[in-house]
């Protein structure tokens, strides 16, 4: 039998509660440089505690050696094998999930920037200057003016934060399988939407058609006259978290890219602030009503992303103040951990295991009595594949049978 | 290749011996309340000094967060993955086996129970008043004298404990996918033989045919007046242990139960006693006669699922004794695991990663000073699937080549 067939025959209903912490990018690394990571300079006496009365482990989200993406990253955590081939969703339609746009089967999003190029045709600057986000919104207002259709194609528009914005195509036989159209240098000229195979080449001429229309809207302006295509993609099937663990999920994320995923699994994605605060509230005001919760912390990663250990350490004692407020909820199940690792050092995502914590009445408590990376490696459960998390996690709300007599 | 296939072109046959202990359940978890598992709190000096000149670490029988039953947990240790199509076997071919019932391949076994119905057909003991044995025999023997074959279909029945016995149906087209007729309540009337496929409704109607007639001879019966049958199940071909590993092995169990499991992968299974001592008698005199020896200690569980942790290491303590014994026989390869763990605070199996050891002169020591749940984390093994194990045994019994040149 297959391991989803497997687990869905085991699980069953109950009314326990289950909570997963996500703190994007949360994993480091100890160099010469620096012979200590965040999250063991960090002051978080409350997670400190929970772990020593937690299981520990590590975790990757792909595999040996795999730097993951946010999207395969965020898959793995809610069960989903990322390099399942249903799994490859298109950063597009993400994105485009994540402003809140409803897509359909079929559907082919595309993340877009304004950009900047000169008199040649050559691209000066890939973002235009990072215009703010209310020019975004009149020049997005005004593309959608002049382009709604092209060909038999609906033509959806919507603006991002600052320079990026989303479009969608609606139309029959529409195959996203197409190369960015950001050569991701300046002084040459953007790429033509480049088919990956026969059946793509329709959606090819209908982006290339977008974007020959969209220079001409444009043209008057000083920064934004051009844009860019990226991470074409069209939504696939993918079973929900209702379907596979009979789980009534919420998602508490404030960035577009996460809440995209979580309602590609079928979670319920709550309104939010940007702030931590605003997020524990909003896990607090709705805690009644679900039975699973995901709740995101976006800058741990960007603070790695910047190589600013100080300000990623400053956003792990912040999510830290908030755990007592969570202990009080009393979750049967609360996990904590980060989609991959994101170490200051490398300024960047890395394959790094992951710190994981899993307190339950019967997670079996082990020797790690902190959390961070060098305790968790002490912790009973190793490292394993993110994917695993939620089996764990049902097993410990007691929402899995027994396999066989 | 198939990994099975990797395996068997890898066997070598020697005169090397491999014995493999399991204490039943044996893994436990720490709780705020007992802050030590019972291998953590028992006197077991053989056992941990066998630790310190092993290599340890903790194995999972199906995979993360799942709590296997008997059979899929010991179909692991014998390296069989449970999870494959061909090792689904219900508890009635397990039970028959146990028994020392002789199997036919297409047979149909199903485990049934005595029970107490009233004047109106409604169950008001689903075990008869857990009659004794003896009274077990008495009402087979009243069954066999009066129905051996409905329609062209053989009945082939066998007391076992107390108000438990065995069916096996043999003839031809039967199918065991057939639910059963245990409506798990009392108050209400046993269920029909429901089959779950076209192919399984000729078996449904004998099974029926049988209780109507079981019924009639029953009737006088103060207590035992009627039956009830579960795990209707089909034995499956499964490559023995001789195919796959070209090992004679052999099984020393008191519980019908695990000498079913062993019989399936083609084990010989010995006559022995019910205690411990007997048990590790007869290995001790049929040493000379096998290459793999597998030792069942049943107690552990059955005191982890009472919830009494004295008990539990009462019967680890007893097993430690026979360490020096075992050692005497000088087997090239020790393995001391469980099938499961039985943790008492949860009176159930669970799915918390099994404290594992394995000795031989290249096992490789590493720095576990102790047979138990926290040591076996910090072996060099760490966690990994319990049907592994027989593989690294082969391996540090010289019985498996090198792959490739």
């Amino acid at each position: 039998m297959t391991h989803h067939d497997l687990i869905k025959n085991l699980v069953q209903k109950t009314d326990s509660k289950i909570l997963l912490i996500v703190m994007d990018g949360l994993g480091g690394i100890r160099t010469k440089d620096r012979p200590k990571t965040e999250l063991e300079l960090a002051n978080i006496p409350n997670m400190n505690q929970l772990a020593r009365e937690s299981v520990c482990g590590r975790i990757m989200p792909v595999s040996y050696g795999i730097t993951p993406g946010s999207g395969p990253a965020h898959f793995s955590l809610f069960g989903y094998n990322p390099t399942d081939d249903n799994i490859q969703i298109g950063r597009g339609v993400l994105e485009a999930l994540g402003l809140d746009m409803q897509l359909q089967a079929g559907d082919v999003a595309t993340r877009c920037n304004f950009a900047t190029m000169d008199g040649n045709g050559l691209l000066t600057d890939r973002r235009a200057g990072r215009i703010p986000t209310e020019e975004c919104v009149r020049l997005c207002e005004m593309l959608k003016k002049n382009i709604q259709k092209i060909d038999d194609v609906d033509v959806i528009i919507k603006a991002g934060e600052q320079y990026r914005f989303v479009v969608v195509f609606r139309g029959k036989n529409l195959d996203g399988h197409i190369d960015d159209t950001d050569p991701q240098v300046t002084g040459v000229k953007s790429l033509h939407a480049h088919p990956r195979s026969e059946s793509s080449k329709r959606m090819a001429q209908i982006a290339d058609k977008f974007i020959a229309q969209a220079n001409q809207v444009l043209k008057g302006e000083p920064k934004a006259n051009t844009i860019l295509m990226r991470g074409f993609s069209a939504l696939p099937h993918v079973p929900s978290m209702k379907d596979r663990y009979d789980l009534t999920a919420a998602c508490v994320a404030s960035y577009p890219l996460y809440r995209g995923v979580a309602s590609v699994v079928g979670m319920d994605v709550l309104t939010t602030g940007m702030e931590i605060k605003d997020e524990f509230e909003t896990l607090k005001a709705h805690w009644a009503k679900y039975d699973f919760f995901f709740l995101h912390v976006k800058k741990t990663d960007s603070y790695g992303e910047d190589g600013n250990p100080e300000g990623k350490i400053k956003i792990m004692e912040d999510v830290d103040r908030f755990i007592p407020m969570i202990r009080e909820l009393n979750p049967d199940v609360i996990m904590i951990t980060g989609d991959h690792s994101t170490p200051p050092p490398m300024k960047s995502h890395s394959w790094h295991p992951v710190p994981f914590l899993l307190h339950s009445k019967v997670c079996g408590i082990d020797d790690a009595v902190a959390f961070n990376e060098s305790e968790c490696t002490k912790g009973q459960l190793s490292n394993f594949p993110s994917y695993y998390i939620m089996e764990l996690a049902l097993a410990n709300a007691g929402k899995l049978k027994k396999f066989g007599a």
